[in-house]
């Protein structure tokens, strides 16, 4: 793939601003800029590379003026940042545009596979899968019986769904996850033994939903797991039995949701938080990393700790926690003035 | 699949109460009950659900007496739970009943499988490794060379087993787990690089051990990892190298076990819980969530913190913990009060 | 493989004491020491059992003076503990020397493969993949396209690098490991949706590089995500994206480093630690286990805690957490005695 800064100009509606005939192949950042890359500049605090990059081209916002003269051609657009995230989308696509049913892949007789299908080698779809128009199912990826995917979702390598589990349009599964293990369901028994309780329910993730790395879905003892619509999950989270998340809220790494919780919308979970079960977590609530939940939050709490509450107490709690010996040496220092 | 309600109490030993011919082919929630399922109401708490269910059936306990009328069919149970969830562990049974070995599976010529053996697509079965019959190898597994699995063990869809692994009968062993990946051991060299240290000891899987998806059990350096009968293992848990886990020992997700600590029987680990290695456990201790365990404890403790202490005096310091701005305060205005 | 004291004794440099002739298969801990294996003394504590161990050959150091009749054959070199490493290390060369290429693997026409590759069942080699001499990919292994792969290097099976991926020679990526997956970057819409920031960047993991199993390294949004030379990561590690972790830095397991954060050199860092984003920690930074890094560090400092600080003060605010009842009560007690 090779455009000149005037055809690039084109694509994201822009005005150029010095050769508009150098060519470029390839997207840097700023700082690291080199010849044949177009990148960008967006955020004040990086104005000083734009004068010294060695990229051929750098996006710039229209009321940037310069204060040197620059070597790079600059093209002028209305949002530096989401003209090159534009690029950055188009470079991708064009780079993941695999096509084609891989002959090595398995696919069962009763999959209906929809137009434009990516079956990528030693894949395998299972009985009655259904798939949507235009979606990658990537090599090694497992379909489990009976899973229904919509269109334009991409299961990269290795992905595995198990049995009965519903994916919407425009979802993105990263290799290794797993959508629909059993969830960990045992009734202890008398002899301290456990008994298995089946798990007979599925999982079910909306549209737009990101599901990381080596994420892990519980299936539902009964009914379902539900992921709603533009909700993200990053990499190695765990997401027990009958679990809820609402939409668009956004969870990083690490962190695990204990079986039957239910989450709000627009929720926004740091890394490695842990929350038990049968929670009912509402809209808008922020849960900061490390941090442990226990009961209920109400609309926009913002909390932290383990057990979490209130960010700012915490913050007050934990500065006093750091001088804990100097609270004990003034309370022994008291006790010897009172005692006299 | 489609039983009359007469057929279930017979399965059940119950006894019918209302119209003994409806028929259902799924399972539900009470609350969630729709025609043409069996639901069940052991928890008092879901009563009224009772009155207003769609579920076509109910199982509840013999001694259950309606207040008003009911649409449902009931089935009368010494134990509706515990016969709802043998319908649940029929129905799964039923359904994951997958047969036949693959022709696309490969099996090495010196492997040896039993009766009833299922192997999916793209499974490998490496030398000499032993199936018992009637386990089931799903979809691209990997059993490593020398690999020795017991009678109905499941292992799903791409869990791997490195070689010389030992796997008991009534095992499951969830998609993406990895059982004897290395240990962690390297050791420091002059030049701050590090020297690996060859781990060729194995994992062994007593019989009824459950692994969750993405868990890892690493190999022993020399002799064995062990996970003693009966003990579960939920979703994305490290177990280090030379660990052993006591029988019926329970941990929650995303839990991980230093290399050569001893966990006794009958323990109950939350989730996210650290524990440092060369540690010797004592049966029966329960750890609370998102716990960091340094040092060992007696039989029965129950600890929580980072490190852990009595889970008692944990909550009571943490009360305080919440209020330490006010403690301070108080020593503040102690000291005036003293100055005067 | 068998051996007689005499042979082993030759390839580690050392003296027998004993019969020469007695032969050995395999090695063992010398408190679990069977017939016919051969094991060693290094550690003080472990004397005792040399008199007692069933092992055939035990392994010390040139000094040691046996107190009591020893029936084992004595083997004596100048460290014990790194001749039994070198004795590991060799009998996992041979147990693990797969080689050849498998018909049954998926092998791109544009892919370059050097001498002596070993390429396993279902394992996948993308398009203009080029792999170094001695390199092992075991079955199911997928290698993304255009990846890089140097010289006597281990890919387990089951492990995935997507497309761009760099890997230097020596490394050993564990099974189910995730190397290259999408960085989680996605930008707030007005509607409180998010867009998906494409991310293009890859990985690039220098030589002697550790990847324990089901850890996931994230590649860059743009520019690369770093594993400098001699580094090892444990299992289940997530590694954000652009970040860059330091020559010969060690991570325990299920550890989590934030987007854009820079590790120094020779760190170590325990398991469950949780690094936010865009720091700059310096080189021998030392991190207690489940600690929170949320700030920068400097050259040598230990710490702990979330947020984390100097280890010492750490450990001395934790001590007067668990006395914090008592605290109170001191307080309490003074301000009766103060209004008195």
């Amino acid at each position: 793939m090779e455009f000149t800064a005037k055809q690039i100009a084109e694509i994201l509606n822009g005005t150029v601003d010095g050769n508009p005939d150098v060519k470029i192949n390839n997207l840097s950042k700023i700082e690291e800029g080199k010849k044949g890359t177009v990148s960008f500049l967006a955020n004040p605090k990086y104005t000083g590379y734009v004068y010294s990059t060695e990229a051929s081209v750098v996006i710039v916002n229209n009321d940037f003026v310069p204060e040197k003269e620059i070597s790079a051609t600059l093209i002028r657009v209305e949002d530096a940042y989401q003209a090159f995230a534009k690029l950055l989308e188009a470079y991708n696509q064009i780079k993941l545009n695999k096509t084609g049913i891989s002959e090595k892949a398995h696919i069962s007789e009763s999959a209906v596979l929809g137009k434009n299908v990516y079956v990528g080698e030693f894949a395998i779809i299972g009985d009655n899968v259904t798939i949507g128009s235009n979606s990658k199912i990537y090599p090694q990826a497992v379909i489990g019986d009976n899973t229904t995917i919509g269109e334009n979702t991409t299961i990269f390598a290795g992905a595995k769904t198990y049995s009965d589990t519903i994916i919407g349009n425009n979802c993105t599964i990263h290799s290794g996850a797993i959508i629909g293990s059993d969830g960990f369901g045992f009734a202890p028994q008398s002899d301290s033994n456990y008994m298995k309780i089946a798990q007979i329910g599925n999982v079910i993730l909306e549209d737009n939903v990101d599901i990381g790395a080596n994420t892990t879905v519980d299936r539902a003892t009964l009914g379902s797991t539900i992921i709603r619509k533009g909700a993200k999950l990053d990499n190695l989270i765990q997401v027990g039995h009958n679990v809820e998340i609402g939409e668009n809220t956004v969870i990083a790494a690490q962190t695990g949701i204990s079986g039957s919780t239910k989450l709000g919308k627009n929720m926004m979970i740091g890394g490695q938080v842990g929350i038990i079960g049968h929670l009912n977590i509402a809209d808008e609530v922020k849960i900061a990393a490390q941090s442990g939940i226990s009961k209920n939050f109400r609309k926009g709490n913002i909390v932290q700790g383990s057990p979490a509450f209130d960010i700012v107490k915490y913050t007050k709690s934990y500065a006093i926690y750091r001088n804990l010996p100097g609270l004990w040496e003034r309370v022994n220092e008291l006790e010897k003035k009172v005692k006299e």
